[in-house]
């Protein structure tokens, strides 16, 4: 174990690169990608070799110190401008998680306070938001932890665990931290079509730090919730909007109405650095659409009748209605509204 | 066109031995299999080859005439007692849907009756059962044509075509007929985890009738109905309980329960076959479980972590409550319920 309670490091820091484990080929393949300048991390974060909203922060956060590191040397009259390019690049690799906009704004005040030598400081930068991003998480396990009952049984969703953050995870950092504390019955994990996270890197990641695990189908979730065996159904965010709406992996907002359906709760585990106070309501978000190849294919091998057509969102939104309570590293907020998360994210906002 | 309406028969006497078209191999191989016995039939149900409530029905019809052909000859003396035999087999062969036992009564009902040769006898049977699962569809699909509105969308689930029974098909039969009608805007199909019949099965059929159709994750579903732009969910059953419990496909359920929760219509087609007026509700039904490869696999290869537990329900359980109607070749049962199915299914139980 490491600093993270983890088995293993899915970003880090070599000292003069940055290091990503390639979730692309878990659970088959532990294999680790020296990342070397600002368009590699862009394009890892595009080709989501490593994803989940925290986690592409942190690296888009690293990205900018290569970008540093890299036009420092080379061009040192002319750093500043390619660097603002390479952030640019950066923040445009996925539209949906606000974490990575969240980083580079981080990063971008960081610059505009340099006096010397502007790659030390930005990795001193990056560093403190991989940091605290973990011990957010670890803060957020132990808040989430408290609104379970020794016996439940839990569902999660998609992958929120190190693999997804800085280390420890959001809804999976709850689930470690209730499963240390002896509460869980049992942990089910949905699959998560197309990318199966749920199948290949939650388990993974669990198993690994050996934590039991069912899988079942993205679709028999609302049967598991009809038996009544599961308490609570435990997701991330990629982004919350001001009024609560919760932006998350495709199939989130169907766990939440199946949740109400069946008065199962619903958590939602996000560190303030997903809330985007700035969108009014998860009606505005841009939902990224995937590539047709992912519905079509499974690991490389077409599945699908060739012709079909296809409608892939990355993302769905589900309304703050929906959600029972949202965790993060500075408390939970019950029923959460526009009212509360204005009063909620004030005092604490990521940065100041 | 054959006299399925469609462009391929999936279930074919052929003379003297049953082809049936290897639904595992769809949509990369069209592979036709002879089945020349009752255990070959029984093995081809069990393992997938055909699969569809009405389409496993007909196929275990078909294989008592294989029994009685093979017996007969090999042992005349002593050929009923192993057609028996052979019919429980085939009776077990699934445990779900109920029209396989309800054909091996109907073919056990023309055994009882038999003066001369019973291979003739038999045959003429499992024909008729063929031809009246056809005749049934297509009457089920212009009534439930008549439901739809010119401009709906509709979404469909698992496959319920021609391959799903004796041609034609439950739902997708309704289906066909509203997109022959000139009625729907567009036409969405799951896909249908684990064994992906709607990807690899629904789409192939489809789009072999030159019908275009868009495929999804099962777990996009709730946020697709959220846009509005579904006015109807129509799936077929694998057995309808005497009060109107539908027990079908794993993820109809979470699909009824997203309709109701955004007002979405429910519509389950099913012939008088599927009707079980012997199971007062779906609480009593054995849901079969299937092997974990199906989910930990894909298309023959490892996607999930090693060591990961899974459930992997075949079928669940929807409430009458959330099914908005259903629809037999005999009419339309609006809001089933156990008074309503009992006075409908009174004096047109198949087999009369």
């Amino acid at each position: 174990m490491n600093d993270k309670n983890t088995a293993f490091s899915a970003i880090e820091w070599t000292g003069d690169s940055l290091r990503l484990l390639d979730q692309r080929r878990l659970p088959a393949e532990e294999l680790y990608l020296a990342i070397e300048d600002a368009p590699a991390a862009a394009t890892a974060i595009r080709d989501m070799v490593v994803r989940g909203a925290p986690a592409i922060g942190i690296t888009a956060a690293y990205g900018v110190v290569l970008s540093a590191q890299k036009h420092c040397a080379e061009t040192p009259d002319d750093w500043l401008s390619r660097v603002e390019s390479d952030m640019d690049l950066l923040a445009a690799a996925r539209p949906t998680a606000v974490n990575l906009v969240w980083a580079i704004e981080q990063m971008r005040a960081c610059l505009r306070t340099l006096a010397a030598d502007p790659v030390e400081a930005l990795l001193v930068e990056a560093a403190r938001i991989h940091r605290e991003d973990i011990a957010a998480n670890i803060r957020m396990g132990a808040y989430g932890e408290n609104l379970i009952n020794k016996g439940d049984s839990v569902l999660t969703y998609c992958n929120t665990g190190s693999l997804a953050t800085g280390g420890y995870g959001t809804a999976l950092g709850v689930i470690r931290s209730a499963w240390v504390a002896g509460k869980l019955q049992k942990i089910y994990a949905c699959e998560t079509r197309p990318w199966l996270q749920g199948a290949r890197l939650t388990a993974w990641e669990l198993l690994r730090d050996q934590i039991p695990v069912t899988l079942i189908t993205d679709n028999s979730a609302a049967f598991l919730l009809q038996g009544g065996q599961v308490q609570w159904v435990i997701t991330g965010a990629d982004r919350v909007a001001a009024n609560g709406d919760v932006i998350n992996k495709i199939g989130t907002y169907q766990l939440a109405v199946s949740c109400r359906h069946h008065g199962v709760k619903m958590m939602v585990a996000a560190p303030l650095s997903t809330l985007d106070m700035a969108m009014p309501s998860g009606d505005q978000v841009i939902i990224e659409q995937r590539p047709d190849a992912e519905v079509l294919e499974l690991a490389g091998r077409r599945v699908a009748a060739a012709g079909a057509d296809v409608w892939n969102p990355a993302f769905d939104v589900t309304p703050a209605a929906l959600v029972d309570c949202l965790v993060t590293e500075a408390g939970v907020v019950y029923a959460p509204d526009s009212e509360k998360l204005l009063a909620f994210s004030k005092p604490q906002q990521p940065g100041d």
